[in-house]
């Protein structure tokens, strides 16, 4: 298998912005900005034939006379002049590229993209897209994202990194991300992969040590029997997320017209995913759902699993949401933790499964059935039902949960449900490291897809 | 089959409030201070052992020291004390209640929901609850609710009413539904049923001018015959969508311990939903998303889908989602439409469907095309996916998606994914009547029981 070293274009010391301009309206402009509010760590340079400032950031007519090392250039021109400004950057030494201009072979201009991926072979510089967003970091806060963060937020540093091919798809499960308050290990648009496709992104994150886990949306596989070879190995060591488009015929049409990506049969790929212990996910928000849960590296013995509630009609939706799933089970609580419950909870609390707390239920009600709960050698995982409309629920709850999930052992996952109030409550705990839900059947799916990968994993 | 009148309790001139208080734990403040801060417009009255006035409102030590027509009195005192105040206001003549408190059959006291149900009949007073939420109106601001605004958002006045037997799946229904900006005619959480139940309410709204469509969530239904013969009915005028809790072995048992209510077989209940064109819904968020479009009273003659979109990606995983469903299609364009399309676009743009307008699309690309696509007679319905973490998107291509469909016969609905400045246009477009969603299979599968239903009405 080919290695390319990803290591200049995913944490870069030097970025040259190639395309860098005063004019708000150009996407050279955006990406310098976007390097500048987010407080990049390493050197940065502008390259701009006309200019010799720009935002404060010192500008050269070409690449060729900064003089500095450059780990990576980030080119955004018309795209006939994309080959000539990698031809300087070759000749410069740039370590790596990141082409976000369009206009090669998604519009078919293949000859374009062609001579593209000649000059990147020709000084061995890895390149990424063209026609892409590019990468994201919020550690190292490099940010090749031509989107304003006043449209597109960013989120904060986490252990997942996100590795997608096309930029829309991109950015809306990026922002989705950012709000929920999950944070991003790395986020990789690759764009039409002329140069390094999925199979490299992969392997260079296999032993990325801040990657926990990794969510991707692909559109066509390029190099199939490399990426088995690769799937196999990953998965043993992190989960992988994967939603394929084009999984009907009128979606492959639709993917086909969309990329210059080939498709493929959406049926080999998905049993190949499977088999290789990839968790399948068939909606956007499924990314997200399953990332939360797979990345806080907690794994189940089994599908036991108990429901706390604050709501008695939530805990019902809930059992039947997982009566629907393939592995989870209602736990059957110990005779001892019955009696214990029994003990502590007001009259008005049955001692069943879901266990309703009721609706006046605060910190104390929530804290001692975890505790108990925890403790049960019939529980196998833990779904806590906070609805923070309730009399009983406040910030108070959000702070027990949060600390019942870091002395925890066995996976624990929050279900929270509704606007503002609930909202502030969600991004706290899921900041927190708790993996928060909004509705029943996205947190037992998630549940589900936890036990499938910690059995795969097993070798069960 | 009976028939309560529902008017004094749903839209009264005059609400007493037993149990309003100077305290802020206890739940007759709460509701009191609702009443005030909505600005509720009929005359309030607060009933109190102890005080002359609360918050400004005078106070009674009985209700029939009050000696005014009482249209509704909300009672919100402990459960033991419960019928002696319905005593008190049978005989002040008092027109219909509201039973918030709790401690009846819920919890086993059997007796004392009988005598509640006894005295209600006994002075012929329609008697909402017990151990409900009670019951809210955007329009006149009547609000029981004893949760504070600052937990639990109130929606703005629309098209649905929502009827909920479970306090807590009303709760976080009611805030997600506020949260989205999307509007209510009546919320009513009924509780124990004890009197008024499920059959009694849909009566009321099928003939409610103000109620487009139903919303319900049920955990049983007491009176089956009736509430079949009512079903025929009720169908043929206006859309109800219902969630019926325990679908599941699991679940019934879980709603069997949560209310005095009998749960029943799901499978006859479902059977009987759609054979009389009810809309069925298997999660929470299912009944927000099928009452977006089933309220706008725009139903199509088939199921040709037309996907117009600024990311390509997230037209394919549409396309995908569509090809899932029982009833959509995606449109072939006539080669009117095609030509005309041809002419307007741009050449990076290509005349398939799913139509990509592309990342820098705005205002002018999504309106010719909504307006070609609104002409063409092989487009049933329109899915217009509006990414606003795109660089063309902005304000003026919600205006403009916003105007679409005030002009368009057919259904349209909006596809958008995302946080702060999405949410901010979705709200937006959600308030002006557009629905709006937040996922391609929400999207989809809400186009594809709009058609159900539609087909149903029409008798097919």
């Amino acid at each position: 298998m080919r290695k390319m070293n990803l290591k200049p274009m995913m944490n870069p010391h030097s970025v040259a912005i190639i395309g860098a301009s005063r004019n708000p309206d150009k996407v050279g402009h955006v990406i310098l900005q976007n390097y500048i509010n987010a407080g990049y760590s390493g050197k940065l340079y502008a390259v701009n034939k006309e200019a010799d400032e720009i935002m404060g950031v010192k500008a050269y007519k070409s690449v060729l006379d900064i003089k500095e090392n450059i780990d990576l250039a980030v080119i955004a021109i018309p795209a006939e002049f994309v080959p000539q400004a990698m031809e300087e950057c070759g000749k410069a030494k740039v370590k790596s590229l990141v082409v976000v201009s369009g206009g090669f072979a998604e519009i078919g201009n293949n000859d374009l993209q062609d001579k593209l991926v000649s000059v990147a072979n020709k000084y061995n510089m890895p390149t990424l897209g063209p026609n892409c967003l590019g990468i994201m970091d919020p550690k190292s806060r490099e940010d090749t994202l031509f989107l304003p963060t006043f449209k597109l937020s960013r989120p904060q540093v986490g252990g997942v990194s996100f590795v997608c091919q096309s930029g829309a798809v991109g950015s809306t499960v990026l922002d989705l991300i950012a709000g929920e308050g999950f944070g991003l290990s790395k986020f990789i648009s690759y764009g039409n992969a002329a140069h390094v496709d999925e199979v490299d992104i992969l392997s260079y994150l296999m032993d990325d040590p801040d990657t926990k886990a990794i969510i991707m949306y692909v559109e066509g596989i390029k190099r199939g029997k490399e990426f088995v070879e690769l799937a196999r190995k990953i998965t043993k060591k992190k989960p992988v997320i994967i939603l394929k488009a084009g999984r009907t015929a009128a979606g492959m049409a639709a993917a086909r017209s969309h990329t210059a990506a080939l498709a493929g049969n959406y049926e080999e790929h998905e049993a190949i995913f499977r088999q290789f212990g990839f968790t399948v996910a068939e909606d956007l928000s499924e990314l997200l759902y399953y990332a939360k849960i797979l990345s806080t590296e907690s794994f189940p013995s089994g599908g036991r699993t108990a429901i706390i509630t604050n709501g008695g009609g939530v805990g019902v939706i809930t059992a039947d949401a997982m009566a629907s799933t393939k592995h989870l089970t209602l736990a059957d609580f110990t005779q001892k933790t019955k009696t214990a419950l029994r003990k502590v909870m007001p009259p008005l609390v049955n001692i069943t499964n879901p266990l309703d707390l009721a609706g006046d239920a605060g910190e104390e009600r929530y804290g001692a059935a975890l505790s108990l709960l925890s403790a049960d050698p019939n529980v196998d995982m833990i779904l806590v039902i906070a609805l923070f409309q309730t009399p009983g629920a406040d910030s108070r709850v959000a702070a027990k949960l949060i600390s019942a999930k870091e002395q925890l052992d066995k996976p624990l996952i929050a279900l929270s449900i509704g606007a503002d109030y609930t909202k502030m409550h969600r991004i706290m705990m899921e900041s927190a490291g708790l993996p928060v839900y909004d509705s029943p059947s996205s947190a037992v799916k998630s549940l589900d897809a936890l036990l499938k990968y910690a059995k795969y994993r097993n070798g069960k």
